[in-house]
């Protein structure tokens, strides 16, 4: 009998289980459930930019999901599985008391935002990462350096200290911090003592500023330089950090029972999911694998030996071990990528809603905003590169990569009155594609060869033009993972490691991680005519700088 | 009883005339009609911006216009026209034979665009304009200095040479060439033959680089010089210039009966409608006339003492009598401005065509789209200056001036995931207001004192939104015309002191131009937030001239 896996892959929204055979790779079931509380739009103020999780919510996606991939297959495939693992986003920090319980499963602080996940996308703590970078830049020791040189208000001490400061309930309460990503594996074993939990290399080596060069996190002085606030948090928090491919433990016979598992199944650390996601597209040295939806999040190996003590500028971090053991994780992304495209479609919405609103049914005006982008696709695929003098920079959510800039803004220059909508959306994909060709020219400049692409994520399986686009800009072949759950595909595969199946990621990878569905290769005539128009992407990206 | 006059307005698909009581300026009668043949789309080719049209076109209209303003009042005021004046599109030229005929109107030149008369916006001569430009650069004079320093495919002698170029045949027939605001008089009153035909100060002033201090037109050498085939072309035009107030002759025999007028009636000279019009709505000494439409012309007038010898670079000219004799007439403009908001429009229609294209009527289909821009207007105007953070480069169609360049292009920058199409259409207004502040600016670092601005056209009585934040931007009144056919009524003026109802222009504007509907004052506050984004404006614009 083959063994079986199952990697969580927690997403903005929802989390998914998959079921997956560990000797192939095969999915045998997946499970998708939303997050209760949060798609009910509690404890967020989008006018803010707060966005809390609770963890009542994580937990209750946890069983449903483990319950509907097991009740999908065999009780024999169900009886063979013996491993778990955990990829979630973030940073996606919460405070823990002196147990490791997250203050929001305790009664007195059910319902404070600030004792739950401050997700990923919450932006509360831009003050307090503008003095962690300025703290950073007068410091002897800069601790930005393997996080990209610029300290993000999305990233754990920003967040920490800004909810410390806000809140004085959850201050007093607060023993110490934890990821999402290490708190899943911690629950489900039971070492949630917080000195006991296993911390994840890749979240507090991309987010923390956890490195072993200096020894771990930044210095107690450094923190309590930055706000005598955080005094004594360090010392409470953990001096190493795991990669995800180790074991944490078994399933406690609580959630053993609880998820309908066995007490042998062995939970693997946790990660980030673009980075188990990588894994499961197959990442390995020169191939650059890309997380392409509304936004792109991009992940690297190289050999230690190639990159050295090279620091690379203005890309999101590069960790030890953060990707896969023994290499170098880099992590760079823009950040907005289909949220541009769901931009124009918003603005040629306008008149559907405005002038048609009353006419159409809710149900009717919903698919015709539907096939907005479908229609301008299908005209702009027919207007040939550079023709119609448009030219676009992406930065409409700000810059994450090259050179994180949050307060950037987009632009589009070249139009005339003969300018289309379609010509519109070409220079907005070509804007994107520029933008990826940026990150790319940036690693390859400091030295990362790049031979190949792998895309995964919405766009890169539904948007072929989109895809082409990139790849004629870029110069080099894409291929798209034929999983649309490569995220949870890869947790498997590090649960497969961890549990023993597999001596390394890279032998589990062989057998398991997705397979290719198709492949972009770049056409040479629109390529040559493409390094044109990314000059110009660059000057008009100057004037945005500048301005 | 009181003296009637009729102004005639020959615009760009249409002509008009209007019946004026010569001694309050009221309009009696008003007529419209379209160039047949210039409907039906013949003899232009939009492909090469070819844009030509039939004499016959012109002639038709006259007697179609003139009789029906004439069936419209009574008899004894029909007896009582004393004076008829012409303004027209320019430069708006055609070749006539020996005796003055458009060859157009020649049996074997009937179909041949080329002998035709070439419509402003006809761009087929932008070849020979380069040329033009680069022999006024190293001749010792400079002719174009009185044209803003720039010669434009538009004017005079690049379409005369561009069509001898082309077409030898016309070029076998070609004696001397004409602009359609001095064929109209000359045909009227029977001054055809070439040398005896009255020549417009506006026109050749404007647009064929005639000047007082150079003796008339360019040199034989010069003109030889820049291709022999204009070789003789001079000495069978003309060596001066009228003003228009001065008659040009009494109606032909023929000409009265057609008309049905008296041969006692005086037939003014012609000249550029928005000239006249700026005559219409009143212009004077530090009022700036803006004629807005699709695009703007404007004009000033300012005491010759006051100019002097200065040249005001990068306008569309200063001409000694070209709009009030005795004045110097600037001519400026902006290549696009309600074009630009059709430019939205057009971009915000694709979804309503490409998605309920066939669920609605082409009548539906056209009322919706016609909603667009008062939508966005309602919209538009809630939004607090300078909240978006969109600005925007009005030259989607090149920039006429400040120094004119075609080949600029418009740009929107400050983009984000939130911008709305409201708020880039509230930026595209302010663009058009900013290209109109800098023409402002321009004049007033030339040192011409601008105190108040006069709006014609159909976006300054039908655009409040649009009007308001000009006034914002500029920091001046602005007073709307009252009259939406003051080109027309322009003319009237003219005709009347043509005819000796008046001794002057400025007298018979004190009892004849158009009283003022509206005026919009600028708001200080808005006005002081709108310097702040003028000069990122500006900063866009050095952008967009640079790439």
């Amino acid at each position: 009998m083959d063994k079986f896996v199952i990697g969580l892959d927690y997403g903005s929204d929802s989390a998914r289980a998959v079921l997956i055979n560990a000797a192939t790779g095969e999915t045998l079931a997946t499970a998708v459930r939303y997050y209760p509380r949060w798609k009910e739009g509690k404890y967020c103020n989008p006018a803010i930019n707060q966005y809390r999780q609770h963890p009542k919510d994580y937990v209750e996606v946890l069983e449903a999901t483990v319950r509907e991939v097991l009740g999908a297959v065999s009780s024999e495939v169900a009886a063979n599985v013996v491993g778990i693992a955990f990829d979630t986003t973030g940073s996606t920090p919460c405070f823990i008391d002196e147990q490791g319980t997250p203050l929001a499963l305790r009664e007195e602080f059910a319902e404070n935002p600030n004792a739950m996940f401050v997700l990923w996308k919450d932006h509360t703590a831009v003050r307090e990462a503008d003095e962690i970078n300025a703290l950073c830049r007068r410091w002897e020791t800069d601790y930005s350096a393997y996080e990209g040189g610029i300290y993000s208000s999305e990233w754990l001490w920003a967040k920490a200290l800004h909810v410390l400061r806000e809140d004085e309930a959850v201050r007093g309460a607060a023993y110490s911090v934890v990821e999402h990503c290490e708190w899943m594996p911690a629950l489900l074993t039971g070492r949630t003592a917080p000195r006991a939990i296993v911390r994840s290399r890749c979240a507090e080596g991309h987010k923390a500023m956890w490195h072993a060069k200096w020894g771990g996190l930044p210095s107690e002085e450094f923190l309590t330089t930055l706000d005598p606030l955080l005094a004594g948090l360090r010392g409470r928090m953990f001096e190493t950090t795991e990669t995800a491919e180790k074991p944490v433990g078994h399933l406690t016979e609580e959630w053993a029972r609880r998820l309908g598992l066995s007490t042998d199944v062995v939970v693997a650390g946790g990660a980030f999911d673009c980075h188990m996601g990588a894994v499961g597209a197959g990442v390995k040295p020169y191939s650059w694998v890309r997380i392409i939806g509304t936004s792109t999040c991009d992940i690297m190996v190289v050999e230690p030996e190639v990159i050295g003590e090279k620091l690379i500028p203005g890309i999101c971090g590069q960790v030890d071990g953060s990707v896969i053991p023994g290499l170098v994780g880099l992590e760079a992304g823009q950040s907005a990528f289909g949220d541009i495209y769901a931009w124009l479609r918003r603005v040629l919405e306008f008149p559907l809603k405005a002038i048609l609103g009353d006419r159409l049914t809710p149900e009717e005006l919903e698919k015709a905003c539907d096939r907005i982008l479908p229609a301008l696709t299908a005209e702009a695929e027919k207007i040939p590169v550079g023709e119609s003098g448009v030219v676009a920079v992406d930065w409409m959510n700000g810059r994450r990569t090259p050179d994180a800039n949050q307060m950037l803004r987009g632009a589009i220059a070249g139009i005339t009155l003969g300018t289309t909508a379609p010509m519109l959306y070409r220079a907005l994909v070509e804007a994107t594609a520029f933008g990826s060709k940026a990150i790319m020219e940036r690693l390859r400049r400091e030295g990362v060869r790049i031979d190949r692409c792998i895309g995964i994520g919405g766009i890169a399986l539904k948007s072929p033009f989109v895809m082409q686009v990139m790849s004629d800009v870029l110069g080099i072949p894409i291929s798209v993972c034929e999983s649309d759950q490569a995220c949870a595909l890869g947790a498997a595969i590090f649960a497969a490691v961890a549990a023993g199946l597999y001596p390394s990621i890279e032998a589990a990878q062989q057998a398991m991680s997705s397979r290719c569905a198709m492949e972009y290769k770049p056409d040479p005539t629109n390529h040559a005519r493409y390094e044109e128009l990314y000059a110009k992407y660059l000057d008009l990206g100057r004037y945005c700088e500048s301005c």
